[in-house]
């Protein structure tokens, strides 16, 4: 009997976890949210855990998982959702599941670049309440200067799309210059704070860690030019909160779009202080799409498999 | 004496017009708009007029123009704004600017496609009204099927925005087929028809004019598989009124973005019946960029410099 599989959450599509079952599993896919003692209950007899949910796998909750070999976590930052130590110290192996999540959020970022760059999200509002006529403040994204902070997946791609397809001047920072990206795709490399002053619009992409956190502070934003765009599709706090107030109230920065946004409370006041026209906030959806979400779910379902049969995955990320 | 130079409206930048004082005519720019009266008293003795204003030049306003020899529309679409036939057949010249428009517009549809794809709008409003919370019913555009209607120079851009840097499959309906940019840009073509049904975006970029009105009727968008994109940047009537508000009750369009909408009235009437997460308009926006209305100031000086210098220019329209 080969055992059994528990597959958290909602957004893993059936057909999906076909691999599972053909391989002699059984798969048990409670959709609701976990507490610690239901999540603990499930483990028990699991050899598998594709974590698809919003739950907290803690040390409680696995210590009884006698046969468990594998946590996938569906997604790239597992540490917020589980206690890896407790997990890792029982032998058991976490996988993650990188780079699906690049299209989905390079394209997301365009998105919302073109939308600030167009006051597309201001202009639908006004057209809905019945305000007409408008004022020539936009620019075209050809031929003008844009640039990227961060050179991983998702920037290279977010590059790749505003150099060969918008043919903007693609301009970026990065801890690690990428010379061969550089070539392909005609990109100049530059110092953040040059960086900031030299582009119309600054795109936000680097992960968020205490490296990062508040990497976008006044020092940078300060050197921007009047009407900059600021585009973070990445953590929030990458751009520090009162550096970005002070940017958009000096105009520095006239558009600001965020696909997440500051702890409630300190978000909101901003949020009530910059209307649609200066600022343009999502709620974390950039890697919201089916295509994404299946990415996620075909490589974990692989790392399960590849674990549970032959010991080892390349997603490993404990060692 | 080299004479005067009429510019009309408050769109052109006065640097632009320079080329016109160094060649030693006298610029009179009056920025308010003009009764038919004032337009008549302004071309009394005016040699070149810059139409750049919201002005209507009737046979009266020009009757008096003795040294009239161009009338340099801003923009293409010119029929609508002047009495051409009266300025023929005084022998004056007319020039419009086609092509300064190609890379605003295609950007602004592509924001319009990407924001309809994403939800932006309807979640950006949903963020400042507190709302979180989402629903995985979005889709990546890398690798999915996006048709075009209509591949003149602003449609061809677009699919190259499209093929080459989002990589999408993208498909087009044109009245001519154009096997050179079908083979760069690796295109396919088909049948209207047909390809609404096997498209999840159709784009709608042909002229305006007597043919295409009502091109994308009830038989087109009857085609669509439910959950299609409709972006329509072009003239809100090529898409029939009564089809879209149909193909939407339907689910057939599951959310339309148009750049100028139907008659007030006709128009607010579905404006009011589907909300910002089905229907995005704008206020006819799309060309709305400092670039191409410089692109547009520029070709026209340069047109009426042609014409008062040799009496010739490539934009001329009335032979």
């Amino acid at each position: 009997m080969a055992g059994k599989i528990l597959v958290t959450g909602n957004s893993v599509r059936p057909e999906l976890l076909q691999p599972l079952t053909e391989a002699g599993y059984k798969v048990e896919n409670p959709t609701d949210l976990l507490s610690e003692q239901d999540l603990a209950a499930a483990l028990e007899d699991a050899d598998a855990y594709l974590f698809g949910g919003d739950e907290y796998a803690s040390g409680t909750a696995i210590a009884k998982a006698k046969d468990l070999k594998v946590v996938a976590f569906l997604g790239v930052g597992y540490e917020s959702f589980m206690d890896a130590t407790a997990i890792t110290s029982r032998g058991v192996r976490i996988t993650n599941t990188p780079g699906t999540l690049t299209d989905s959020v390079a394209e997301f970022t365009i998105a919302q670049l073109l939308a600030a760059r167009r006051q597309l999200v201001n202009y639908a509002n006004r057209y809905r309440r019945g305000e007409r006529g408008f004022e020539v403040k936009q620019t075209d994204v050809r031929g003008h200067p844009i640039g990227i902070v961060g050179l991983g997946a998702i920037g290279t791609r977010i590059a790749e799309i505003l150099a060969v397809g918008l043919r903007a001047e693609v301009k970026y920072f990065s801890r690690t210059r990428k010379p061969r990206v550089e070539q392909a795709l005609t990109l100049e490399y530059m110092e953040l704070s040059d960086l900031a002053s030299q582009v119309e619009a600054l795109i936000i992409m680097v992960p968020g860690n205490e490296t990062t956190h508040g990497l976008i502070d006044h020092s940078v934003l300060s050197r921007c030019n009047p009407g900059t765009l600021l585009v973070n599709t990445a953590r929030p706090d990458i751009v520090d909160r009162q550096a970005l107030d002070q940017a958009l109230e000096d105009d520095l920065v006239s558009v600001a779009a965020f696909d997440g946004f500051y702890e409630e409370g300190e978000g909101d006041s901003l949020i009530s202080k910059y209307s649609d026209d200066r600022l343009i906030v999502t709620g974390h959806i950039a890697s919201l799409t089916s295509d994404a979400r299946d990415g996620m779910a075909i490589k974990a379902v692989g790392s399960i498999l590849n674990i549970l049969q032959s010991g080892t995955d390349q997603y490993i990320v404990n060692g």
